[in-house]
């Protein structure tokens, strides 16, 4: 069963939990000095207005009806009950899912691609340097900028961009140009945090370009809660007057925090981030100060961190592989609003084929750590007998991500140690 | 801008084409005898609710619950006006597309995939083989019966098992038994008519075991009508009296008459097909009877053809590679009630881009000889000065078709001679 709000009723302003936390979060640090960085320090990389979202008290940000136009080409998305997943698993929660992977891109990234874009070529920015893992965010970018009309850049993990081609041939088909990373080095398999690097320096050598991030930052997870502002309209409709847990998955925090942060001020809400076991920054983490990249380009944030250098063992094939977090997911998580747990790969891949054979959908293997969680929400009310309303995000699809299932299918996924 | 139906809005009975031609169809030969074929011939093939689909001259047949339980999981699809892409042209047309690539294995064919499941199940049918080609419609009918618990087994043409293995991944995810096709010739990289003899032989020999066909026969265009339908109230949502043209690409014929046939008795709406140049059956073939393989295991159908050995030149890279078209659709072409036009490639995938750039969306190969076909009739209205109503049918993504985009951006895609 599914619930759509119709294209008028698209949110207007985003919800911003900087304004909702109980303490103010502790502020980002220069990485040369130490010393707390400021609106200058990021101008040569943002555009002003999302420094300013980095960084504002306000509760609510209007949404530029520019970013509107573009949102409402797949939004607002459908809410859906899962019953058919419900009645396999003879439960008397009730399953709601988001589904965020109706966008151009596949996932819940072009919620912040289309903004970021429409801001920077408001302050006369006519080039967006980025880079991406497997290709989830630098695809969405390079959908956001064509929309636009201005020219991306994005520098892919040259060990995805050789062996996963699908995704830059999507960078490719909406008019970016997309480059293996590291550029200087065409025998290194390269890194997420080389690929910063490549497009920090990019963005920082040209005035006409930018840089551009889709998750962990502030103004990131604010662009995502379109997903959970909807999701409450949605909800009612189907006449639950509140979700008792709202979960996701949880890599660098913009997926979970934008379908989480709108529920946060209702304490009879529990809020759940699910993650890896074989990158667990929330459950075995330390919450410190730590660089965003590997090479320490980035301001520092206060966040829980597995360490800069921190690389999952190479049999992980779920994703969510970034080695710290969000500083207000981390601030949630520290002061208890926020419960988070880990699962071992094959967990994650025995839900997401559930997923498959009930709801019809496949899911990206990131994805697929929040269905997990869904159903052990859902076990543990058929235990209790309780009717509890669980609600979380399906951020994307996995039809670019099917070796993963490949080897599931075949035993050839296993966890670690 | 997008018009949404609420789920209980889902068609609740298939639109009879059938019971609306000026002349009834000429019948069905058996193969061996060239005498017309009943439906004690088909049985050993097909479900008796199917066959009786088949011929039967009821204007209406009514969905079975526990099929609307199913299609409920995406249906209702979205209608989206395309506002982008018309600014883009200039044009005063209106175009509206049926966006059924939100369907869990991303195309139309699920839509008939789920009833024949069903019927299947419902006789007492506990298998299914079929075959496929590039994957989209073994993957349908491998969901399917999931969702049926029934096994499936599918004989997919070796070339694209080999090189093209996501589909193949899907359908494995889903439950499904997946074989390269010749099975007794490992040498052969097979062909779509190998692989409906392998599939008829599987059924034929095992009384257990149905097989699926996933076009051209009436039952299966009769369960794609859901989207002609669909379309019909969401238009009026849009506050449009009729569409002036309705179009869709035309391979086997399924997603032309599941969105055009709901119009057919409104003389004021232009029925259009597409098709590739590569592969002309309705611009260039012949009306006779033919069969529908290459082997001549199955009773010949009246159609337009190419011949049941031709095969599309090596480098046509956009689907729709069938020799022949559905009775009914060949019926309406014949008549004069439906146009027919064809592309060459180069313009069909400028088309294709064209729409990633301004609605974001990526159609699969197939579908995107639509989007070429609605662009020209948007393009000239522009030049007549028209207020035109123009709605295709967004038959499925090219997520998994991403490949041949990889050419085309790279200037790699020649047309034919």
């Amino acid at each position: 069963m599914r619930y759509d709000l119709p294209s008028d009723q698209i949110p207007t302003a985003w919800y911003n939990a900087l304004a909702h936390l109980d303490e103010p979060l502790q502020p980002p640090l220069h990485p040369g000095t130490n010393e707390p960085a400021g609106p200058d320090d990021l101008a040569p990389l943002f555009p002003m207005a999302l420094i300013e979202q980095e960084m504002t008290a306000a509760p609510w940000v209007d949404v530029p009806g520019e970013v509107l136009d573009i949102l409402r080409l797949w939004r607002p998305t459908p809410l859906i009950r899962a019953t058919r997943l419900e009645a396999e698993l003879e439960t008397p929660a009730r399953i709601y899912y988001k589904d965020e992977s109706i966008s151009p891109a596949g996932s819940h990234k072009p919620n912040t691609a289309v903004p970021q874009a429409f801001y920077n070529k408001s302050e006369g920015i006519t080039r967006i340097a980025t880079e991406t893992g497997a290709g989830q965010w630098g695809s969405s970018m390079a959908f956001a900028a064509a929309q636009y009309g201005i020219e991306s850049k994005v520098y892919m993990v040259r060990a995805s961009f050789e062996q996963k081609p699908y995704r830059r041939i999507l960078m490719e088909t909406w008019g970016s140009e997309c480059v293996p990373s590291p550029v200087d080095d065409p025998s290194s398999p390269g890194s997420l945090g080389m690929a910063i690097s490549d497009a920090v320096r990019d963005a920082g050598g040209r005035a006409d370009t930018h840089y551009a991030l889709g998750s962990v930052l502030n103004h990131v997870l604010l662009h995502q809660t379109v997903i959970g502002l909807e999701a409450k309209e949605q909800l009612a409709l189907a006449g639950e007057t509140r979700p008792d847990v709202v979960l996701s998955s949880h890599g660098g925090g913009s997926n979970l925090g934008g379908i989480a942060f709108p529920f946060m001020e209702d304490d009879k809400v529990r809020l759940l981030a699910v993650e890896p076991t074989s990158c667990p920054s929330l459950t075995a983490g330390e919450f410190k100060y730590d660089f965003g990249d590997e090479a320490g380009l980035t301001p520092l944030l206060p966040m829980y961190t597995l360490g800069s250098h921190f690389m999952p063992p190479s049999i992980h094939a779920g994703g969510l592989r970034y080695h710290g977090s969000s500083p207000i997911i981390a601030a949630l998580v520290k002061s208890g609003r926020m419960e988070a747990t880990a699962y071992p790969q094959s967990k994650v891949f025995e839900a997401a084929v559930l997923m498959a054979r009930t709801e019809g959908k496949i899911p990206a293997p990131e994805t697929a750590h929040a269905v997990r969680g869904a159903i052990d929400e859902a076990l543990a009310a058929k235990e209790t007998g309780e009717e509890r309303v669980i609600l979380f995000n399906y951020s994307g699809h996995g039809f670019l991500d099917l070796s993963a299932y490949d080897a599931y299918n075949h035993g050839q996924l296993v966890d670690e140690g």
